[in-house]
């Protein structure tokens, strides 16, 4: 079924052309009643875990875990592997929450800051001596702005005692990733897999299960990992394929179908699909009159959420693609009126995206 | 449409008749896309705070706010209303759970057990000198036993200066507590709400957010009331029909339906027909040969979860109703096999619990 409008929104955002599919035969299995400690449930969760695996290429000693949120994760992460001192690649709203996050549970956290649109690059951070986890965004999904995966795994590579946190919200399954360099990563659903709300997927390696329970067996007063989702209960039942309470089935169902789906396209292929997308996206900003790419340093442009300054108010242009119902992001924060964003997810085909561009051209004066 | 399989299981249990048609309605409507920043969201959340405001009776004053799951809520409720020492009242593996999440987060817990199958009534608890934070369970869901909402309230009225919370998991809606005396509850929807797991809901009062921000307040090294979902944040947005994250939209969405449909029925008659399914169950088990109610004290049997001793293999029973598309719960933990759970929820009618008890019935030597 195709739906009257098309979302090329930051997440939530289109839904996966499959995901309709998926949902009414959940429904149908009623995958909604049964047990979580059921047969059934481990078989679901068991195929979840395998297709993600394929997917991103993760080692068979790493855990992939889910919960509520990606933002649930950034506070786990955190409670995790921090005892004291945390260091945060802030570079727009999202990698500056994971920092104030940091702050609001009481470690030292270390931040090194850049200018809205603006990104990092391997060689600039200068990590502070006691930093246990370095905290880095590979899409900052309220700027547009990108780190390369070559970037990122050399951050790791000049601090192998350090541990390394991904932040893949906006962009998972697109980043070519090295899962056997980088510790721990994670993603929401709402955003490149085109689902709905409610789940967070965690990727994490050995050396976090190994820190979480150097934290857990601490004397400190007050000192925590957590008690809901810490990491060791959530490792230990993912292993077998369960969780400590009852997660949404549901989506852990369509997620694993979902990731199916795309293993059978071939994760090259959509990355190569998302990456000519991007191009046109791009391209047609740079040739603009109403519409400028936001980021400059063309390495650093997201290709997942493309940001553009507007020189006219942005909801007009928003309300006039709206009429032919497409529907883009508005700017994040303060540049709500300045900049429009454009989602750029495997759910919004090429066609689609064609589509969207030739609406925007039209409105060139 | 009518699935195969009935669920009479604890939860994740039987979905509400109408949960088809409103996932139907929000695919049609995208819910799944649409911005959590968006009127459209803030329209959909006032929806549900507005119904579920209307079906509890909870006053204007207190929050009602959403999270992943409710076992989140045990430690959100711990972290924000607890500085140093909560008191719980055990009765079974979700309430000793509870506890546990106490002890984790470093909290002086202290607590009241009472044997598996036992309740407490209201004048059994001493309550320490420096609780801070007591923790009843209304229903217990792998003992099959409650505590009477008089007994809860009363518990409230003997200590004013205290915090008390109450797990309603797996009886919300159904009992009638007064909003205006307990001062935090939370439950999960895919109890009695009917819908696949995926949201809990907390409701708070004022003397929960003042605390919250007391703890928040503290200098003292790694005291904090969490970063993801703390009280704070989750009762400033959930005042204007918001969320501090993305949260699950289209659940959000549907469980504002159920509480609509709920209170269209009106509670007060829901509250009516699970008494008189409760009763059928207990009569018959009253008078069975191979079910004995595992409960003995009668005020203490919970409406909504009975638990049976089973005097033959339980996974028998369990098989032959299974092979009749009735799927009832084992016992819990160690009592798998030696119990039955039958789930009494509003999704489960009159006549399909009627059938239930038929099939029982031929069991029967």
């Amino acid at each position: 079924m195709s739906r009257e409008k098309t979302f090329f929104t930051a997440g939530p955002a289109e839904l996966y052309p499959t995901f309709e599919k998926h949902l009414q035969q959940a429904v149908n299995e009623q995958v909604g009643s049964i047990s979580h400690r059921s047969a059934a449930y481990k078989k679901i969760h068991q195929h979840t875990d395998e297709q993600l695996r394929q997917l991103f290429g993760i080692p068979a000693e790493s855990a992939i875990m889910f919960t509520g949120s990606a933002s649930e994760i950034w506070e786990r992460i955190l409670l995790n592997l921090v005892e004291l001192e945390s260091f945060h690649l802030i570079n727009g709203s999202f990698s500056k929450k994971f920092y104030e996050y940091a702050i609001q549970l009481k470690k030292y956290a270390h931040k090194l800051e850049k200018p809205m649109g603006e990104g990092f690059s391997y060689d600039e951070p200068e990590i502070p001596e006691f930093t246990e986890l370095i905290c880095a965004t590979h899409n900052e999904t309220s700027t547009g702005v990108q780190m390369r995966e070559p970037d990122i795994q050399r951050l790791k590579r000049s601090n192998y005692g350090r541990l390394l946190a991904v932040d893949m919200v906006s962009s998972a399954p697109i980043p070519d990733l090295d899962y056997n360099l980088i510790d721990t990563a994670f993603f929401s659903v709402q955003k490149a897999f085109g689902m709905p709300a409610g789940l967070g997927v965690w990727i994490a390696n050995e050396a976090c299960l190994e820190k979480s329970l150097k934290i857990k067996a601490s004397e400190k007063e007050n000192l925590h990992i957590g008690a809901h989702h810490d990491l060791p209960t959530l490792w230990e039942m993912s292993k077998k394929f369960q969780t400590p309470s009852t997660p949404n089935v549901l989506w852990i169902y369509i997620l694993g179908k979902i990731a199916e789906d795309m293993n059978e396209i071939g994760v090259e292929n959509i990355r190569k699909e998302t990456d000519a997308k991007a191009k046109m996206i791009y391209d047609f900003l740079e040739e603009s009159v109403l519409l400028h790419p936001s980021v400059k340093h063309v390495p650093h442009r997201s290709r997942t959420v493309a940001v553009a300054n507007s020189v006219i108010d942005s909801s007009i242009i928003m309300d006039k693609l709206k009429a032919k119902n497409m529907i883009i992001g508005a700017g994040y924060g303060p540049n709500k009126n300045s900049q429009i964003r454009i989602a750029n997810f495997p759910a919004t085909s090429m066609e689609k995206t064609e589509q969207l561009i030739e609406a925007l051209r039209q409105l060139e004066p």
